[in-house]
């Protein structure tokens, strides 16, 4: 079974938060929204159902986890749950904190303008409460 | 506990295939992708994490079965799974299957364009295809 790298482009457009059992969680660099990024180590899978079954019950574990902390950190009206993939096939979930006054609401954040990078105290900070959270 | 009952608006976009254990199935009626909805027929959830954990369970086997059966009848390159419910606060997931030459690709299918819909015909025979096949 060959080894998990993270993709290149997710590697690029993100800031590791921390390992899950089964995921790498990475912060989208990406001020306009609150938006996490769950990559399943497995090397293998670009669809979910490339998951064994313990597996993706282990990834509806994580996305809830993170879903529930994302409404919570930031107050969210809406968590949007997407696994896409059109442009970088290993397998990613992503988990958006949505709300009626950002910028691309009420379509999707995907393809949506230019992504904002944070100021870098703002994101390291960022992500190390959601390490926190995620790990305690 | 208060009763299920499906939105208007999803009810108005759609036809309906099958309920399976947790969520009804509906096809959307937009001949530009091959697209299903689940619909958790849980009338007080609007995310994921709403849902107990034995539905959240069951949630993933069911967008597993729907999204190798839309890989499996359409061919596509990648299915897109979303769940995103900033305009229909009823928990629903989408399922679709893209190619690199659908109209959308590689964007996202939401919000895209004018839906596009079937010829009546080929609408219930699609519906009737993927329901046989959901519940055999």
């Amino acid at each position: 079974m060959s080894e998990f790298h993270l993709s290149e482009r997710l590697a690029a457009d993100t800031i590791l938060v921390c390992d899950l059992s089964l995921s790498r969680v990475l912060l989208m660099n990406d001020a306009r929204f609150p938006w996490l990024i769950l990559v399943p180590r497995r090397a293998y899978a670009s669809e979910v159902f490339d998951l064994s079954e313990s597996d993706r019950g282990e990834l509806m574990l994580e996305i809830t986890r993170c879903s529930e902390l994302l409404k919570t950190l930031s107050g969210a009206a809406k968590i949007n749950v997407g696994a896409l993939g059109n442009l970088v096939p290993q397998l990613h979930i992503h988990v958006v904190a949505r709300s009626p006054s950002d910028i691309a609401w009420p379509g999707p954040v995907w393809g949506f303008g230019k992504s904002e990078p944070y100021a870098p105290p703002a994101r390291d900070a960022l992500a190390a409460r959601i390490r926190t959270a995620l790990i305690s």
